[in-house]
């Protein structure tokens, strides 16, 4: 047991994370001792302790009895990262996969999950929900008044969100936030006040396939702009494509993408900004893993937070943070209030009162800062697992993005590899994941797919991976 | 106390109440005496006392002392009803009234509130729904389970929707019902899937301001067809509109229309289903008011029990009888099922379970029925105080729709009188009422205004009542 204050030992364990990602320590290598490293870093010898022990548990590194902490052989610097796509093509209309509707069928059917981008079941923070729903029932704090309640969204929730906006750079007030149900009503609040049927928008690629939906069915054209998968969207191709399209909106997810888990560093944020104004373009600005980042206090800086004209719209919710039932989301519109605030009032009108007052207590308890760093250790220490059982089950050619944050892992296999095929393939077995095809409008990713962690380690859930990467492997070689 | 069984001492009241209502007995004529009608009828004697109870309350008859029971002179049938409007005109691109937001600004803010369309605040309905919300998140009945809930809605309430759908004469399956956040989400995503921009949406007219908007924002033209005040949408205008103009769906309120509180007979509502396939268009019907008649057992067949080819849509909520902030409502698709869900799946997902849990409660457990019936009772004696006062104060050429269920009634006006002007005076008074000018896109009501009667009246609220009389003789006066 330490003493140490969290805020240091985070701190310090971060540091040394960093120096080992950055090569200044070695797999194999020993790291400083903890006497040594207390007195560099005029912390106490317990804060240094509790800093090795929190990278021992994300397995960084290992504790060997008389010779001190070394960096563990990582698994998952054995794969290369995942290759850039091709350069921008022309807008098409979006069309989507017709699997979608398929994989949804597959949602809390009982088959090993890794399909569904939904948080930890195995955390306490159900049990605090449901004490909080039972006490502001019985309170009867909620409405029930026979009234419509507010449509911008209960008060206290909007306040909470402003307050932790401020970590993420932003400087908004809870006027300024419009309560959703969950951020995928407000990503399609934001595209329909941002566009008109047949206008052009850009989109990652790989792209989340519910940007796709709304996209196609909103009658608007995408165009995929390459993304990297450490860095996000490339801001060249974008360039290029605003210099070629008439590119009304731009659809991004800057921090720890879906499905690459890339996260834009921030002179592209301040650089991306730029170019929206002078392309004179709005962004939906999809925040929803912001605040899931594996290193504490390395929450991003939003795109917003760059944004002196109000062109971006910054949409999150707690769907993969505490619960995707909750259904709150919400959307700072900046510049476009007004009209994303009517086009709810036709759309929605108010939400109901209850998982809003539930979720701004949590908020303001300390609650959910809690169960935020609790996932953060969890994801990350289910991410190296995923890593290793890819690395050592998969063929040698496998790729994968090194995400830093949220719950998603992306594979690149051999080209010929059809993970459509392997997807029918785990269904018959009990299992599921999200086939490549899904992330785009074409073929591009067919030998791709992306893995959610988020979930406990079971057997059943490693043999379930293992046996996927002897499809893999027997794919490859049948070639 | 009368021992009588509810249903067939409803059953006679409904019956002596359409008697009076054909004129069969007129106001200030005696009825038959309590032991004749008991004979007549093969009742006991106490069921006759709780019928003609009943009446009484209603405010249809009176019992004077050793005569027995009297018509009352009805006030509203001093009234004229409301004129029909002009044939329908092109459609053209809906354009809303500006006023609507400020209207959505004046909602609970203590002003005296003749203009939300809101169920009665002064019913025990709030304190179940508070022990209901309070038992299940104490039992955690609802998931929590990190995972994204059913699209289509939880499976009990769809069940309960399902069995009451037997009332309308609808034989449908829960699987052909999803929930929806309210009423206007439901009709929200059946537009969508209905239409396509630029095409032409048949309405009544006068019409519920929020089907005009949500064409507005869809991108596309309404015409508005002729509606008269007791039996609904004209026919033979709406046949003429098909005849001229490509209409690609239609939203009616059949039951108890808003704002006029009309009902489509039976024989009409089959010759509709009957355009709709001969002129192969799809409808939207929106049945909110639909178990609000204010005649026990009086529901009314739905437009979609004559449908055999899926044509019909019904959308309906909890929020006019229940609960607004609920936030439950429905729409069964009929033949675009999926194309609806897929709608619902990229706009909103899944919606909160414990709203929808505690709505499938309230129905199953007869709650809601109780409810329902108090309601009735309520609703019709608060509007016979409101024809009593607007007969009063108003001038004698106001003319006034005559509900026989929902919570509005409409006041047509000396064609002169501007009730944007009087509504701009009202709010500097305290109270608010809806102006006619939003019940159409262009200036064809503003003569006219609707008043919502669910409310306990209140000195305050009658003064208020008394005090747009006044203006309204004032401006009638000074023409």
């Amino acid at each position: 047991m330490t003493v140490a204050e969290p805020v240091l030992y985070e701190g310090l364990a971060v540091r040394v994370q960093q120096q080992i990602q950055q090569g200044l320590f070695q797999p194999g290598e020993r790291l400083p001792s903890v006497r040594k490293l207390a007195e560099r870093e005029s912390v106490s010898v317990s804060t240094v302790l509790a800093a090795y022990e929190r990278l021992e548990r994300q397995r960084l590194i290992e504790a060997r009895p008389k010779s001190g902490y070394f960096v563990l052989h990582q698994a998952r610097e054995q794969l290369s990262e995942p290759s850039v796509c091709c350069p921008p093509a022309r807008p098409v209309p979006a069309h989507i996969s017709p699997l979608m509707m398929d994989l949804i069928d597959v949602r809390g059917r009982g088959r090993l999950n890794f399909s569904t981008a939904m948080p930890a079941q195995d955390t306490a923070i159900a049990r605090t929900l449901r004490r909080t729903f039972t006490r502001l029932s019985r309170e009867g704090q909620y409405l029930h008044d026979g009234s419509y309640g507010t449509l911008d969204g209960t008060e206290s929730l909007r306040k909470q969100i402003a307050l932790r906006a401020l970590d993420a750079g932003l400087t908004v007030s809870a006027d300024d936030i419009v309560v959703t149900v969950g951020c995928q009503n407000a990503i399609s609040l934001a595209l329909k006040v941002a566009t008109q049927p047949g206008d052009v928008v850009a989109v990652e690629s790989p792209c989340y396939l519910g940007f796709l939906q709304m996209i196609e069915a909103a009658g608007l054209k995408a165009i995929e702009i390459p993304s990297h998968p450490a860095d996000g969207m490339s801001l060249e191709a974008l360039q290029l494509a605003l210099e070629q399209w008439p590119i009304k909106t731009l659809i991004s997810v800057p921090s720890f993408s879906n499905p690459l888990g890339s996260c834009m560093p921030a002179e592209n944020r301040r650089a991306l900004v730029d170019l929206l104004e002078k392309y004179d373009l709005t962004m939906i600005e999809d925040d929803i893993y912001g605040e899931m980042s594996f290193c504490p206090g390395q929450r991003p800086t939003a795109v917003k937070a760059f944004d002196r004209q109000g062109r971006v719209m910054l949409c999150s919710s707690l769907s993969k943070s505490i619960d995707p039932q909750l259904r709150v989301g919400w959307i700072m519109p900046g510049r476009l209030y007004s009209e994303v605030l009517h086009q709810k009032y036709i759309t929605t009108m108010s939400l109901p009162e209850l998982p809003q007052l539930a979720a701004a207590e949590l908020m303001a308890g300390g609650q959910y800062d809690r169960h935020l760093r609790h996932c953060r250790e969890l994801y990350c220490s289910r991410l190296a697992t995923l890593t290793d059982l890819v690395a050592e089950h998969f063929p040698p050619e496998t790729r994968a993005s090194r995400p830093q944050g949220g719950i998603g892992l992306w594979l690149e296999l051999p080209r010929h590899v059809d993970t459509t095929r392997l997807y029918y393939r785990a269904r018959e077995h009990g299992f599921a994941f999200s086939p490549g095809e899904l992330f785009a409008m074409d073929d591009r990713y067919r030998h791709c797919l992306r893995l959610i962690f988020s979930q406990p380690w079971t057997d059943e859930r490693r043999q379930a991976i293992a046996q996927l990467g002897a499809w893999v492997k027997e794919a490859s070689a049948s070639h």
